[in-house]
């Protein structure tokens, strides 16, 4: 760029499975002097791990912590303030992002501090939604259907709400939600065909119809058919 | 397999760049003796153009014709025989499919017919919905919010049923159904903050503000994000 700024990048790097990495995030994250990615305190970063065996060395690397609530806000600030230096330096810096960067990733929290600032480019990725249906042997919606993508987070009447509508459905973010979200389909009447999905395309991959299941971790999805006829 | 049956492959081959391919659909598509994709009467397929660069040649290919009502569901009978005479064969078969196989894709109507007695593998692609996302810079939804996915083709009265719940939606396959979709975004007050774009990551991408476009081809989608404080 003619500023001699350099260029946000915000990369899906897909849903676990590191052949699920596009040609173009794998030639941008391999040339970027910068990269960025969310990981636990301690812990392991998955974005990270997806694209390791592609990593060429010597880059500079920025863990952004996973925080919840308030610190949330401050750890996105402070993560923002070191990307944005490097920018300034004329770095270019990818931020690995684990499915899509725009479909629920924490990259939107880095876009809405830096876009206005800086010049960005976003790599679009393999999401969960599509990884999970894979899996799952299972079309999202066809032509003609509404598809519905709900978190699991939502109160019980607003995803009841969204149920009722009889469009296909995907509850995403399961985790803690599991017993909520059952209960909710239940009332619904959208339980019966429902298929939950967790660490689609990854090696611990499940697929079992929901009544099988127990508990769930977070990256875990439950897919609803459309209400078919007869159903009410 | 050791049924001596061939695989039937569906291939998410991305919204049109052709470096959106991901690095395992280009392995299995690169491999496979039988290519299969839709297209227009004597005209060139979208799908095979965007690989058309890795094709290593002498692959069978099975043109799948584009077809409409009473004389699609003739067709998709007629290329899933022949499909099925290849795997029947032992020969594995790759479907390439624009954006992703079960998102709206053509590949359900082929899965639905030859799932039942074959082996079936699908590669999830990057779908337009994440590519139309990254090239207006707009997040489709965060935690915490829905998302709506609506197919231009419904009916006014399901449309705004849908856009009134307030949830960032996505209206695809916009096209010839404009008008009736700027109307019902007016009449559910979502019109104000809608994003419109084409072909996204193709070289005529074009992204606009809704009221700026006056016709749309078929490839085209529509952002609106979630209700905000304040509107009604």
């Amino acid at each position: 760029m003619s500023d001699g700024r350099g260029t946000l990048y915000g990369i899906g790097v897909g849903p676990g499975d590191p052949e699920l990495l596009t040609l173009k995030g794998l030639r941008i994250i391999a040339s970027v002097p910068v990269i960025a990615y969310i990981a636990p305190e301690g812990g392991d970063s998955l974005a990270r791990a997806i694209v390791a065996g592609h990593l060429p060395g010597g880059q500079t690397e920025i863990a952004v912590p996973i925080a919840m609530g308030e610190e949330a806000g401050q750890a996105y600030d402070r993560s923002g303030r070191e990307i944005a230096g490097h920018l300034e330096a004329g770095r270019d810096v990818a931020v690995l992002c684990e499915g899509d960067p725009f479909f629920y990733g924490s990259f939107i929290s880095i876009h809405e501090r830096l876009a206005a600032s800086y010049r960005v480019r976003v790599v679009p990725g393999v999401s969960s939604l599509t990884a999970v249906a894979a899996a799952a042997g299972m079309a999202l919606a066809s032509r003609g259907q509404a598809l519905t993508v709900v978190p699991a987070i939502l109160p019980e009447d607003a995803l009841a709400q969204r149920l009722r509508l009889g469009d296909a459905a995907a509850i995403v973010k399961v985790g803690r939600h599991l017993d909520k979200v059952r209960q909710v389909l239940k009332l619904t009447g959208r339980g019966g065909r429902a298929l939950y999905v967790e660490r689609a395309t990854m090696e611990a991959e499940r697929v079992a119809p929901l009544e099988e299941i127990e508990s769930a971790p977070y990256f875990s999805m439950i897919l609803v058919p459309e209400r078919g006829e007869g159903e009410t």
